[in-house]
């Protein structure tokens, strides 16, 4: 035996101590390999939550959870290797255009997703509403698909900080997921793991994002920029607004033909500019600074990426996208400028529609979801439709409207817009 | 469904707030059912060690789990009932003789014990070492025993507060025994249920004690006192001292013979005195003020109520009690006065000699513990024995001896003593 002892372990956080190098890889690596009980490490992390971590600790913690998997080598790629992690919004598509866009700029995106839970939609899921395409590769074949197309969106095997894995179901049932500290090692030790050279981190603000202000979240960013760079991972972090959602689509199939939409050189203008910043951000961060992803969205490139990585995992480009069964309609109830249009209510009511699901053994609807026909600033007019709700069973309407209620004021003047980054921390 | 959520109410507490009766109704409730997982009770309850609960929340978590079993009901018993609870401590025999006193002096006393873990002692562990005594009774014979004798300490049935066994076996994993609402209200859960009209609780304070403080110790009576009133139950809290063991000896049979020598109107002064002060606070909580217990221990009443009190269950008074198999002498390193007797320190030793158990299902040795040949305030002679240690193994000697060092100090000059009761709350 080590030595330690999980009690001795949770006292010294739970009075404001400060947990030794050998304590922390000692009860991490112990409960991932289930000599550390859930309820142990449940106490253990409510004590993190309001005890807080030292930077080194945190570091420490996610060297341990790094250790209770493997960390992938990209080395055979043959092309400089650049992440992106959103921390979660509503209508966040973002990864669906980014990621060929990326490759098609000449770096390779090694993107290992997971599966939404709650208001905010899992990449995993939008991906699976393309007929045919299936989230799990081997490793064989995701290196190769890396290497030749430049871009892969997968599932984590089991092997990926699976210390992270139990851990981030345990801290879901017992109220400690908001802990930076945790959140931070959580993140960071699978996009380390994943073994990318460089990562850029879109840490969402507002109220559909899992930070509501900007002091936390500025606070989560420069942690994960200290972890990234004390791995060795540059690693830059931009603020970006989720106030409102981003484009005019929350739900799977809808944000796909969204994606596509800004591949093919359209889409919403929210859309288009974040994805074209974050290209611009990750090029940068592997030197890959004379590249114009702008001109890669204009000229088709990234539209010619995106076929071959989805073709690549089973998924057929052409094939048209599931619709819902019913759309039902929110007419606006006043005219004049849209001043606010709450990212959360929208989330909620697409999590409502099916969209999203509550239990991680829930089924989501492809077809559900929320399209919005105007945003932030937009002129609307009493009894024109301002949302069109989507949903396979028209007994969600009734939620998902109660949803919305309360989620938007159109007033007579103009509202200040929110600039969509609001700020860029590291590099 | 009840429309609550075990992560509302841990989020609830952690963040501060004041949980709703029916909230910690429900959670409690559930908990018992094994509808709220051990890993959310765990963190509960560090978000209650961190956070606190006012009184309100205390008194209704204490009601809660007086529901998830029944109150017995004392009514046959035919005398005013009344109990002691003492926080543990070292040496501490005092149920021993007093459960019989008080019995000799007209009340009946329905003590529900349990036994040891750790460097304190059980009472069920020390009557254990009593030749045929047996710790289950009945409902019926419980009863019966309290009507005719007068005096019961036995185990505790499933059905009392079993949503507190559950959780202090929780809460002795996760680091949260050290929560003043969460020991206040396990300790008068079980109290209350037990039936008793009126209890007196013995604080201890100091290094041998749960409190090591007198201010936390004042807390948690005052937080007992005022659980105990707001139920209905008359409850006066006694502070006294664990700075140094009580009596002259820590151990199961050891303990037993000293009870005894003080039945038989003899025994240490400290043992004697807390006896009749507690005994006085029990009989004066059901207005037995006329009756002098000192008198009841001088007159042999206490001493037969002792031998009915355990043939009764079994037991024979008349049995010799065991002996452990070795005894090795710790000899005074100088001469001079005892200044100071670590309790935490002679309790360790009793505990590694095998007189307690590190984990629940260890057994304990009856013979096994720690006779002390002097106390705080006594002269002391270079060489000669200052610690007898009674072990079944003398392998056990070493660990026992490096336990006691550095729990002592003998000096020129006389220690001041210091007062056996420290304060009285409640009453």
């Amino acid at each position: 035996m080590s030595g330690y002892d999980a009690v001795e372990v949770i006292r010294t956080k739970r009075d404001g101590g400060t947990l030794s190098d050998e304590a922390i890889d000692w009860v991490v690596g112990a409960y991932a390999a289930g000599d550390v009980a859930e309820e142990q490490m449940a106490a253990l992390c409510m004590a993190i939550l309001l005890r807080g971590m030292s930077a080194d600790e945190v570091s420490r913690w996610t060297g341990a959870m790094l250790e209770s998997g493997e960390r992938v080598d990209l080395a055979g790629v043959g092309r400089p290797t650049v992440d992106k992690h959103s921390t979660g919004g509503v209508g966040d598509k973002i990864t669906l255009p980014l990621a060929p866009l990326v490759a098609a700029c000449g770096a390779a995106v090694p993107q290992l997703s997971g599966r939404g839970l709650g208001h905010t939609g899992g990449t995993l899921d939008k991906l699976e509403s393309i007929p045919g395409w299936r989230a799990t590769l081997s490793p064989a074949d995701y290196q190769r698909q890396l290497r030749e197309i430049g871009a892969v969106i997968c599932a984590a095997g089991d092997n990926l900080a699976p210390a992270d894995k139990k851990l981030y179901a345990l801290r879901d049932v017992t109220g400690t997921v908001e802990a930076i500290p945790l959140i931070a090692s959580s993140i960071m030790s699978k996009k380390i793991a994943e073994g990318a050279s460089a990562l850029v981190l879109d840490v969402k603000v507002g109220s559909g994002a899992f930070m509501k202000e900007a002091d936390s979240a500025r606070e989560l960013a420069s942690t994960m920029v200290e972890l990234g760079e004390s791995y060795g991972v540059t690693t830059v972090a931009m603020l970006t607004d989720m106030s409102q959602p981003l484009g005019l689509t929350a739900g799977n199939a809808l944000e796909v033909a969204e994606s596509v939409e800004v591949l093919a050189g359209g889409g919403p203008p929210d859309v288009v500019e974040l994805t074209i910043t974050l290209a611009r951000e990750m090029l940068g961060a592997v030197g890959l600074t004379d590249r114009d992803p702008a001109e890669a969205l204009r000229d088709g490139r990234a539209m010619d990426v995106w076929r071959a990585m989805i073709a690549a995992q089973g998924g057929d480009p052409d094939a048209p996208l599931p619709q819902a069964r019913e759309i039902s309609v929110v007419a606006a109830p006043a005219s004049g400028v849209l001043r606010r249009l709450d990212a959360y209510a929208v989330g909620v009511a697409a999590w409502r529609l099916g969209a999203g699901r509550a239990r991680k053994e829930d089924q989501v609807s492809a077809g559900a979801g929320v399209r919005m026909l105007a945003k932030v600033g937009d002129r609307v007019v009493a009894g024109e439709p301002l949302f069109e709700l989507h949903a396979d069973d028209g007994e969600r309407f009734d939620r998902a409207r109660a949803a919305l209620e309360g989620g938007f004021d159109i007033g007579p003047a103009a509202a200040a817009r929110h600039p969509l980054v609001l700020d860029r921390i590291g590099g």
